[in-house]
């Protein structure tokens, strides 16, 4: 294969099998920028489907968008000192506008709590104002150091940020779990990536949370991805921001809020998650192009005959809502267009030479199986549509298959290290609950307590790391 | 009326009649960072309303979405000389990333020609890469000085960017057109304004560009607003940026480019244009609500039969596309609800009281007319759609009764002047075309060329300004 394709083996170098993955695909590019990328215009439409997905459903339950400024002055985002502390490490900062140097620098927001509840401080006066629902769909600034990655840790992504507020913690509670299986929904049901459920550590919550929880996917190299995060900010930010309502009671209360997002993070797992040694492998429900139809001829003669069949079948694949491509530019062989969507993770490609129009068949070539199959053309549409589900369906579980076999129970420290090193993957372990000894493990080893399922499981020994009681089960792994 | 509604006539005082309008319809509000506003979940509506018109209406046309950076470096910004003149008086620049200064000073796009025509020349080789139609949807940065007015003049406001490259110049004119009819079927067919077409003059034009197009539209005050522009930037970036692409007759040529935007300012123009001395009057097209159901009942017994029919009518609405809302809230009174919906601009309101109930009847309320209606309750779907069509309708007819009186042909400086000062509006002049009569006209009465029209008119008399031969015939305005 020449080196329009990807070079290397997934299996052998997956740190730069993914970063070819990225660029030849022409799903994102290095910006003049650094540390940023270019969402190019194929992840971008798979950022549009995911956004539809979690749109849609938001809306549904109530929720609505809105905007909020990019800039956050400092001494607001200073308000609450733990969400300053969390975040300031990562801020870029205006200093200049115009020609003028502002007399307060203007951080470009890494989140917006601080903005958007300096404003809901303004809204809410009356428990009739409750809850207020909003998200916003914009881009995020952290200033990382570490090496780039693309969609997984640039400067700059694209996110939304749900912010709610609420009369009571139970309704806050709530909120935050009705959003998690939304992302849940989103992750295993449309982008056939599998994922693990619970709380964060106190160590790893949210800077400014009473409790955050998570929802983790396992990487092919053994590293976890957290995909979405849904946090449950008690009452801290609400002090601050003194947002506080009249209640029912005719009382003063401070509302409870909560805030979540998942980004544009999530296309790189898919590219992670899926992918092969020929590039990308599109879960058919969110990629940009499902179905790529590829006309084949060899004398001038077949070309009109064959084209009219190809055209009919586009027509019939989109009146019937499937997104189909019709590649017939004469300028490329058969051959490079094979390469060229394999590498684009098309998830089915119907092929269409003289045999086939002659025995009134279509060949069809599945990008997750490599199985051709012919039909007869009547069971065309059928064929797609059901072939499609089974790919949807045949990545989910090929995805499942890897994490469920890449979770293991350890009962000591040494056994701990030695999966780590050797499989990787979530270790489960006994903990104390101690922040410390949470601390010494993540320094010795580089893993870290990815979640503490929801379902608390009983210890099956002591800490893994003091020996002491333990208290909880956790998930450790080392993570993006 | 109470100050929840707007305290001054729209033909009184207009400026402070347009704040209060939308941060009491809860368009919008300020925000802490200075310059900046929150487009509150009530504008954003219409934002995405307009956003879903036109996206479906350039994908249809090829032109895909992507994303790129924020952040341009000072050195891309300066390549086009021309551009970085126009553009550097208003950039925000971020100096700091964590707590490092920056080696080179980041502008926050003002636009974004650079930094996507250095990533074009990268990914556009041959002619077989041409057209290339990208669209982004992002936030741009423009530090304004002047006094803020929310969505006219902000420093952060959201807007959509088209960059196209084509092989010839003949393509890149035809692109340049087939977008400002899009922005004008979206501005006349949706948001009821008309507006007029036309190119600006060298002086008004994008700084970069080959020419210019705008689309003009008047408002109340006799002020101009551009509501959209589509220039044709010529070869001036591609010569700069090395845009080249090997042609099918296998010679190197540059690119012919153009770039094209709307922007959240097109929410002010409906607000100022349709509104009134209660607040917001929304076109139906736009509208985040269509139709507002308000229940009136004055005993407890009343209330069950005549929230079952609300909710029946409710149901019938939404199931045939029409976005309507049951304000079912019963800790409002009927007459606040009027008021608040009204202050909110929703088309048309429904009123279903014990009498209605009794005659089979509903009452419907214009909210451009304020006209009453009554009608059989069998009409109720037929009325509300045909009603719907009528208040668009209308909206547009007012507005370009208002535009059409308010162009006005003059022959002197004097009647210039005097038009100006006592009308506004648009005034057509005969003019020399230099860019020093121009210049002298603005820096005397704070009138600009909005437009020439592109159907060349015939001067009517020597230049307004200097009694030369006049070339052309322009269209002058104050403008926002």
């Amino acid at each position: 294969m020449s080196d329009l394709g990807v070079t290397v083996k997934k299996s052998e170098n997956f740190s730069e099998w993914y970063t070819q993955t990225v660029l030849k695909s022409e799903m994102a590019d290095y910006a003049p920028t650094k540390g940023c990328i270019i969402f190019r215009e194929y992840s971008y439409a798979i950022w549009e489907k995911i956004q539809q997905i979690v749109d849609k459903k938001i809306k549904e339950k109530g929720h609505k968008n809105a905007y909020f400024p990019l800039f956050i002055p400092e001494s607001l985002l200073r308000k609450e000192a733990e969400h300053f502390e969390g975040f300031v490490p990562e801020c870029a900062w205006v200093t200049i506008g115009g020609d003028k140097k502002l007399e307060e620098r203007l951080a470009i927001r890494p989140t917006s709590e601080t903005i958007i509840y300096s404003m809901y401080a303004k809204w809410i006066k009356s428990w009739r104002d409750l809850p207020v629902k909003l998200n916003q769909w914009c881009n995020i600034v952290r200033w990382e150091t570490k090496a780039t990655k693309p969609f997984i840790r640039t400067r700059e992504f694209l996110w939304q940020e749900g912010h709610t507020a609420h009369a009571t913690k139970e309704e806050a509670d709530q909120q935050v779990m009705e959003i998690l299986e939304i992302y849940r929904d989103l992750m295993e049901n449309y982008l056939a990536i599998p994922v693990l459920a619970g709380k964060k550590s106190e160590r790893e919550k949210f800077a400014g949370a009473l409790y955050t929880t998570t929802l983790e996917a396992l990487m092919p190299d053994g590293r976890a991805l957290q995909m979405g995060t849904s946090h449950n900010l008690g009452q801290k930010f609400a002090k601050v921001f003194e947002i506080k309502f009249i209640g029912q009671d005719e009382k003063e209360h401070y509302v409870w809020q909560t805030s979540w997002g998942i980004s544009t993070r999530l296309i790189g797992a898919v590219v992670m998650v899926h992918g092969d040694d020929r590039g990308l492998v599109l879960p058919p429900k969110i990629a940009p192009i499902q179905v790529v139809i590829i006309p084949i001829f060899y004398k001038e003669v077949e070309m009109e005959a064959i084209l009219k069949k190809a055209k009919e079948i586009l027509r019939i694949l989109q009146e019937n809502g499937i997104s189909a491509l019709l590649d017939d530019r004469t300028e490329y062989t058969p051959g490079w267009k094979f390469n060229h969507w394999e590498l684009k993770g098309v998830p089915l490609r119907i092929e269409i030479g003289p045999k086939d129009l002659e025995k009134g068949e279509i060949t069809l070539a599945r990008r997750d199986t490599f199985e051709r199959i012919s039909k007869k053309e009547e069971e065309m549409l059928k064929t797609v549509k059901r072939t499609l589900e089974e790919i949807q369906e045949n990545l989910f579980k090929r995805a499942k298959q890897f994490l469920d076999t890449h979770i293991t129970e350890v009962k000591s420290y040494e056994e701990f290290k030695e999966v780590l090193r050797t499989k990787g993957g979530f270790i489960k372990a006994s903990w104390c609950s101690s922040s410390e000894c949470e601390e010494r493990i993540k320094e010795e080893t580089g893993a870290t307590i990815r979640l503490i399922p929801f379902e608390k499981e009983e210890p099956f020994s002591n800490c893994i790391y003091c020996g002491r009681e333990a208290k909880v089960v956790a998930y450790f792994a080392k993570a993006y």
